[in-house]
């Protein structure tokens, strides 16, 4: 059997996250729908990682197994007559028996958009979070220094996660600052339930002035997640790089 | 009775454009019903043009004439909290009682992004117009320079305009290319029936080798529609700037 990964992108608005439910419309479903009509059965699809309603993806990666004499250079084109236009494959590759998409990522990215301007944009609908009130940009840079290194998350995790340890490596944690948008982006070995999101929130707090950057290492050492900050709505957030062992190049998925 | 402008943006995706319809959902008609909750009674709205279903706004104009004791750095957000997400009010001001945001406009801008690039992108997903094929840039140049000028365009006017006269000023007609876009920009005194949307389609051929930018003068000449491009589709186009001779600055619509 072949072992195949396919690079995606999607917009998340429309869709109850990335995984497989039983009623709701995800996109692991609508991916697995294209993919039975391309290879001619039922193919099991495994994704990086869970998603939450209305999240996005700039790079996502899932793998399937299944005999195909389809080229890898036309396998995205022949998924993507087959799938909803919010939805697309950008390439695809054979990867080694071994490579699991979830299971062989090393290290990933998020990168949470917050719109920072008097007045709603509508190109932003769905697609940042709208926050209209003076951030202090410098407070929310030190804010995100706070998160770098090895700690325990769980002040950040909300209720709901179900994992052995808490303790994540924040590779780094920077603010692009732009005129009217402000972008979080954080690469982690591993992030909890709704980390990023509390992230988000806890920057906007401290660009508020309600939570001090020097206190947050120990914020985050009480483990007591209303400490901190809300967690931030789902439209800002974007899953937007992937790093592998083996199998799937750096290149390949931070292009 | 005041005179007020509003400098409005919208996506125009779920509306049959701007003008106010019988039967259809249209930006006129949510705006109005915005205006009439917060003024306490139905008002006039004059906006400074039609643009098709599906097309967007960067920047629109339009105005009201009624009593209203609203501030007019406040209407921006009263207007907004009534008005769905996809259209908001950016800015209001009183103007003189003469200004009428289509009689007092001496030029616009039009902005029609094409995406080139081999597979499509759901982060453009009615927002630019989807074109995989290699496109020679340097002749889309060229073909955007033989618009520029005073020249007769009826052959890049759809059957249903009902103009007196078709010749108009291009002031300039820009390409701007990034990896994965390309932007028309183009400036005239005024535009013809899906006149822009034929010029994007006529540079869309010129880059295909389809037609020869050398032609395209004797082409407008011959006012025959069927020479130049294709009407390239609504989802790409956006209204993008907007220039007064009085009552409405330059900075405010061009910001």
């Amino acid at each position: 059997m072949g072992n195949v990964a396919l690079l995606l992108r999607f917009l998340g608005t429309s869709y109850h996250g990335w995984q497989l439910q039983k009623e709701d419309d995800t996109v692991c479903r609508r991916v697995m729908d294209a993919l039975a009509r391309t290879v001619g059965h039922p193919v099991a699809l495994c994704g990086c990682g869970r998603t939450d309603a209305g999240v996005h993806a700039l790079r996502y990666v899932a793998n399937f197994k299944a005999e195909t004499a389809i080229p890898m250079d036309r396998l995205p084109l022949a998924l993507n007559t087959r799938l909803p236009e919010d939805i697309a494959v950008l390439k695809a590759a054979r990867v080694p028996e071994r490579f699991n998409a979830i299971g062989s990522l090393e290290r990933k990215e998020y990168t949470y958009r917050i719109l920072n301007r008097p007045h709603r944009d509508p190109m932003y609908l769905n697609r940042a979070f709208f926050y209209p009130h003076r951030l202090d940009r410098e407070a929310m840079k030190r804010a995100a220094r706070a998160f770098v290194g090895t700690h325990d998350f769980k002040a950040l995790q909300s209720s709901g996660g179900t994992v052995k340890t808490t303790v994540r490596t924040v590779h780094y944690c920077e603010l692009l600052d732009g005129p009217d948008t402000i972008d979080m982006r954080v690469c982690a070995n591993g992030f909890l339930y709704n980390m990023v999101r509390a992230m988000a929130g806890t920057l906007i707090y401290a660009g508020r002035g309600k939570i001090d950057p020097a206190e947050i290492g120990d914020m985050l050492n009480a483990c007591d997640r209303r400490l901190l900050g809300p967690t931030a709505p789902p439209g800002g957030l974007y899953m937007s790089g992937l790093w592998y062992a083996e199998g799937v190049s750096a290149q390949w998925t931070n292009a």
